[in-house]
């Protein structure tokens, strides 16, 4: 039985595999049309991979990095200079990625120590795996507490099971722990511009896992609430600030301002950085114009215009009715700083 | 000097072109990459360019409609026959087009009283065109007062030139207005999915004009208010009822809620319905899932889901600051029904 096939009655997604000898990542740049997996034979591959988006999702990519420092472990037969090297590589494919940063960093100090370099990586890479496996059914369980049978959840962007090792990340889980407790939710998905990962990601995974799930335009929340469509929103976070403000895909924050004018409950879920005070502390990625721009490899914008494409914002704490964590649900005041 | 002519010095954009012999119709499904004009021999064609959405915008379709029936009453000497079928043909083209309904209808009338029916079909058009410029400028002159020299103003989908008789519809004629007087105006336009009508139209508007414009995708809006980047916000309305509840392309209610908790103000023009009451009387045509779905002649989501795209919303009238329209600048409370 091989690490991976443990998890077999979790039905995982898998967006990251890692075999002993090769990285294993389904391509998020062809989904929905095609599920292909890339076979990385190398660090230097799966850094690539992460570089142009092959794989996103903060648990995904940090779950691609560890598995790529392991084939760096295996290639190199344990050599430290070269698995310091390739971590370097690592941190530099997406700077923003805080918790692959920190992974990165806790696989270095194990090899650090070891007797068994290319040994010790993959069993640590394996523990990640399987922590980030537990924190997704932890969350799914606590948050299942939010929802009532026959509730109709709102999402954004996906902070699903390809943003994650494959169980449901912060938002499928929920969903379905929610059905393994009788609790029927159907899912409203943004489709979320400029890369649609509401659309193309998110509406994939819900149909794999067999929900009822309904695409609208980002446009259309406004007029979803108001006709009454909606019963409450579930959404990721990249970053919970100490006092609960929240950083995500941009476009959460207007969800948010309508979800309080209809009295709509506004749960998130995500990485709670509690050495972050408050939202203004968070510097938001400004983007390149021609995410935009470029839509399946046509423009759609005459030439020469400028184009502002902030990918994140920030929602204030008062709209988050409560945030969900692998240790609770959370509610207002917010006082994750300790 | 041709009917068109007479309008050179105001420099009109001609979304509608009639010559005697043809209608030419700018094709704005082909924008911004190609400017063409589709040349249309009988007004069969032209209905058929109307329904596929070739001309789109109220003002813009009812000069096409009117035109088609000034080619109608032309290639059929006058016969009032042919022209009511014909008239029956384009009313079907597109059913809530309000203008283009009340314009035929007001063709009709002035050539059943003829004893000239093509030579006054093609004056009563000609009279409408006239009428649908002095009402762009008279908006123009009237929403200028609003604005200050180095306003940035907000505005969704399009309602300028294209969606009129050319010199500016409603919000355009507004920005070219205040370059008149002086005031400089940078405009943020969002991208308006699905149809992309301010990516794809509403740039190319401004830059024709020499605008200073920036585009955004839908859902940056809240983080660029949030981040003071937006004074005003001027959209267009597809219909007004008579307590002021507008009704515009879906999103312009999602505007409306985060313009208010930034207190910018939101200001609106189109037109208004006074017969209509509130905007709950008003219809909010739900159009089909392939216009979600297919984007560049590509399939954006899995198969087999579902999709709801309402096209319109209702923002009540409570976050309308003000409304202008050829006759003044109205302020709340909102009374237009007499």
């Amino acid at each position: 039985l091989s690490f991976h096939d443990r998890f077999d009655d979790l039905k995982l997604l898998k967006p990251v595999i890692f075999t002993g000898k090769e990285v294993l990542l389904l391509d998020q740049t062809k989904l929905p049309e095609t599920e292909k997996y890339l076979k990385l034979k190398n660090c230097g591959e799966v850094a690539k991979a992460i570089k142009t988006m092959k794989v996103r999702g903060g648990g995904a990519i940090m779950l691609a990095a560890v598995y790529g420092l392991a084939l760096s472990a295996i290639n190199s037969r344990g050599n430290l200079k070269i698995l310091k090297k390739d971590a370097e590589i690592l941190k530099n494919t997406r700077p923003t990625a805080a918790a692959l940063f920190q992974a990165i960093d806790f696989i270095l100090r194990i090899a650090e120590k070891s007797s068994n370099v290319a040994e010790d990586v993959q069993q640590a890479a394996n523990w990640l795996f399987k922590k980030t496996v537990e924190m997704e059914i932890k969350v799914g369980e606590n948050g299942s507490k939010l929802f009532e049978d026959g509730d109709t959840v709102l999402t954004h962007c996906n902070a699903g099971a390809l943003a994650a090792a494959g169980y449901g990340g912060v938002t499928l889980s929920v969903f379905r722990k929610c059905r393994e407790k009788g609790k029927k939710i159907k899912v409203f998905v943004t489709e979320t511009r400029p890369y649609l990962q509401g659309a193309r990601l998110t509406l994939w995974e819900l149909k794999k896992f067999g929900f009822d799930a309904v695409l609208i335009t980002d446009n259309a929340v406004g007029y979803c609430m108001q006709k009454g469509m909606i019963d409450k929103v579930l959404v990721g976070a990249d970053r919970i600030a100490a006092n609960g403000d929240v950083a995500n895909k941009v476009g959460t924050y207007l969800i948010a301002l309508a979800a309080k004018k209809h009295k709509i409950p506004f749960y998130v879920s995500g990485t709670i950085d509690p050495k972050i005070k408050t939202g203004d502390e968070i510097k938001i990625e400004i983007r390149s114009p021609e995410e935009v721009l470029i839509f399946n490899g046509k423009r759609i914008a005459p030439k020469n215009i400028e184009v502002f494409y902030p990918a994140f914002d920030i929602t204030p704490h008062q709209y988050v009715t409560a945030i969900i964590t692998k240790d609770g649900v959370f509610k207002p005041p917010y006082n994750f700083g300790g």
